[in-house]
């Protein structure tokens, strides 16, 4: 079995859930080098993931390590350039979502994939990995809802992170690019049709704090798609219960709801509050396999010489119709996309 | 319309359900007459339920107040001589369960039945007019679930009655007469055989009152069935959520489960908890709807002329069978029923 | 006890549900007149409910019938002239909903309430009096879930129904119109505050009969209330599962969602699809017991001289905003209320 | 990292589970060798897993190989001797259950056990290290439902596995000793009290070929524990909808169930069934991630120099119970324990 050597570049909280998979659960992946501007991160490349080529300098990294392929999940202001850099040296390519900050840098990330037929390039919408949507796809493609035309999207971070939301309100571009850019990836995926409005709205009870700086706690965007389908997509952070990703695709023939109750596991406790089910506290909970999944897709892509579902324009997407949005619900207006 | 003149024969809190069903909720029945010993009840009748021909003593009503039909809703030693004495009064009968506190009182009921053939007698076995177990025997007729050959049955009241079953414990005959015979009725109308030999135990973990007079918190029964079946009760008093009924039915080709979540309404709370299901708490609100269906059922039926599904037959089974699993429970032998 | 005596008016599919709670299931109400153009309903009205006191002639019924009050479930076009008559006449009224066909009648409807302070009218949205909406708001009012700051309502009707919406398309005032009213009256209820904006949209993937006649078979409408709160109504016709009507408040402490799967009883079937829970058929089953609390409720309001909490202000803001919401569906444009 | 070097005996269906998790999943485990009678096996091995030093005689692996820990997964009447010579050889062993196919040769393994107290012994209940179930016992042990008095535990595979259950059913030792041996260490670690006494029956329904050889096709058990707690344990062959596994613990202040609706993933289907839930089809899929957290346990006990949590007593408990509760579902009596 030949084992395909990945890079890792950034290794904060999703760098280390990526590097720990191409490391320990990617049989056919060897993690050979590391990249990060902070010194900690590099000592546990080397302490927890056994990975002594390490490096602070990128394009070092990638001109020097003895690697096939990288996989970024830095800022993600850096992702475009760093694409290009990499698929310009002969590397496969991973990054993390977005694509890029906005679509002038995504059109140069594009261009790169474009210039490298032959180098897989995977960007890490992993909720399409995830064993629940996949099902749903699969299902979905095999007729089971009939012609889908709806799809209402929610993602509500725990109320436990909120303090991190808010802290991070100024410069995250706002809450559609902060947080809706996988349900937007999602609608286009599961619809099949390219949403060309958006009307989008804002709203913060809890946390003067968001509209403080531009910000809002919540979310709501309507969608409508070159084929008349609709797209709803709820964004929050101030879930009591969990991380509440939720997705129903309605279709003429039936829907498919994906984690109505974003369960923690399998039990349901009988208590004098009545019948509860404990909720996921986090995304790398909630997406742990997923991201497993998706990278591993990756390796046997690059593996068996494919291109994965997923492409560069998908990233471009995601990332103009997140910012058609924000100006929707920034102006009042609906806007064309 | 013709309506179906009704006298009733205690106006406890199931009386009072009753009565309300047959004054108010039943078109083609009237509730003329009431009995009671106690004087509260009486007057009860006349302003709740605007009944004026009211008796202290049974044996009067039955023969002087204007009445087609009794319902019994007596203490249980009293079952069998009321129907009887109603019965050879001509008059059509509905009891409450259990039929009677012993074998023997049964058959003198099951003597006044066969007596008078004319006459509509019905159990109040009201599960089996729940929508929910109505629809499950419909399902189950109906072939859903190819041939049942186990039934898994759990009755528990909720931690909140508890200082009333201990009170009731010393003179109730036990758990399992007090509890399971709704359960034993059921077993045996869905898997259509008899058992034919029981295994009982109990165990009391929080509430010593129930072993300080002979009785047990919890009891467990099997049963194997004429036809090789298997019955499993389990019947308790200290659910923390509330009234917790639930019944699976097995088959050869599938199963049903009725209400492993004894929900309490359509309502789902997302908060700190997770996700929780309030339960319903208690067998009045849990089975409301089961009291009126089989309400009107024992009216429908002598309007019609016609006999219910339900017979004396079944009430003197369930108390001979709930007697053989008090056996088991006090010998720990297997007892052959 | 004192019986309230009711005038129905109607005895159409709704009507017979009213009728029939009325005669049968209202302790203190009495159905002692019925009126009608279709002579089968009068039938039926004598035969059925025993009611003799029958009327061709709406007018006829408020002057020479033994009525205190009048339930209104004629053609909605008839409603406010009905309600204006019934006033007048120092009849108590309960109607249907909607209040009226457009916002003018409904300004004559509300004069003739202000116009006869000391008589109950009564608005037939049924929903608020369902166990599971009653208890919802319930919660919400003692703070089970801080602010509530969104309304997600759906409300699809079942495939089976679709050949009949599709012939009454043409008349129905559109998709919104004829089926939004319901939700929008529960998100200003949930919500304690006013839409101040609409955006609506539609689509028809399935049944052209709706674009044919320039109806939908979905629409889809966001509102902006005033104090920032956001409401999302869905609405549908064609689920394939049966009656889907579902209603989440989202709060700052955590949210309620009313009956996300659409269950028609509490019974759970394991067979070779899965498990699986059948769904309600249609709302006369859902609501069922909604109509008969409703109607109580409007009873006990006579019989205590109390006014009921939904009011006739409620009846036409509901028909403004649906009506508005149309604009926005037609137009394409955001529409302020 | 040290990582330890595992060498695998038997690769069979979960042979092949357990060299994968070995070889790619576990960060600090290497599959170095492996063992089988089966030359397809081997190349398998050698193919799949990397693995190039393989043996056919099990005790020149244990001689030969640089490992120093095997994962035994043979049949079930090798896994003593094969513990017995591990241990002897000096290295740490993992065994899949049951520990032996009577309790002599557990006996065997226990003396073993006790000659190398140095050495790590894990027996693979694997349920316990299932995330769910290991949440429960934790709730459990922090007291979420004060003291447990009783375990339901059901087991039932999936239709389609019938024919192999048949084939087997011959040499299996009856259905209890097939299948209840994880029911009965869940219900012993649940529980916390030994069995004393159990009563056992069986049926058969749908496959005479389960009789023929003097097996059933669905068993019940119930237990009685030293503490008086409870435990039923139903086991069976034919679930239309999947591999049905379901775990009640039932305390003083509440209960835990875990998965009674053997979810396939989190997407819920609404389509002209009602609302379905496709099921979880067999036990490598359902306990996937419990196979890899055992292995990752067992690893770890060896390089932290810790005991696991089950030990070779548990091992020989349930063999022993199962056994006893064999007899009594053969004799129809009552087993004492």
């Amino acid at each position: 079995m030949v084992k395909i050597k990945v890079g890792i570049a950034g290794l904060g909280r999703l760098g280390k859930i990526h590097a720990a998979n191409i490391a320990f659960k990617i049989p056919n992946a060897q993690l050979t080098a590391a990249c990060s501007i902070v010194s900690e991160e590099l000592e546990y490349a080397k302490t927890n993931l056994g990975v002594t080529d390490v490096y602070t300098d990128y394009r070092e990294m990638i001109e020097q390590a003895d690697i096939d392929a990288v996989a970024i999940v830095t800022t993600s202001s850096e992702h475009c350039w760093q694409i290009e850099a990499a698929l310009d040296a002969g590397k496969h390519v991973f990054t993390d979502k977005p694509l890029g900050v906005d679509v002038a840098q995504c059109k140069l990330a594009e261009a790169a994939v474009e210039r490298h037929p032959d180098k897989v390039f995977f960007i890490g919408f992993m909720r399409r990995y995830d064993p629940s949507y996949a099902y749903a796809k699969q299902k979905i493609d095999a007729g089971a809802i009939g012609t889908p035309y709806m799809v209402k999207a929610t993602g509500v971070d725990p109320e436990s992170l909120v303090e991190g939301s808010i802290k991070f309100a100024e410069t995250s571009g706002g809450i559609f690019i902060d947080m809706a850019v996988h349900d937007i990836d999602l609608m286009r995926w599961f619809l099949g049709s390219e949403p060309v409005q958006v009307h989008a709205m804002g709203t913060t009870f809890k946390h003067p704090g968001f509209t403080a700086v531009g910000d809002d706690e919540t979310g709501v965007a309507t969608y409508q798609c070159e084929n008349g389908a609709i797209g709803i997509v709820h964004v929050g952070r101030t879930a009591p219960h969990g991380y509440h990703v939720e997705t129903e695709i309605i279709g003429t023939e039936g829907s498919i709801r994906i984690s109505p109750v974003p369960e923690k596991n399998l039990a349901v406790l009988y208590n004098e509050h009545g019948a509860v089910q404990e909720c996921v506290e986090s995304f790398p909970v909630r997406f742990a396999e997923a991201y497993r999944l998706e990278m591993q897709e990756f390796i046997d892509c690059i593996a068996e010489g494919r291109k994965p579902g997923v492409t560069v324009y998908d990233g471009t997407k995601s990332t103009d119709i997140a910012f058609k949005t924000t100006e929707s619900w920034k102006s009042g207006a609906i806007v064309k996309i």
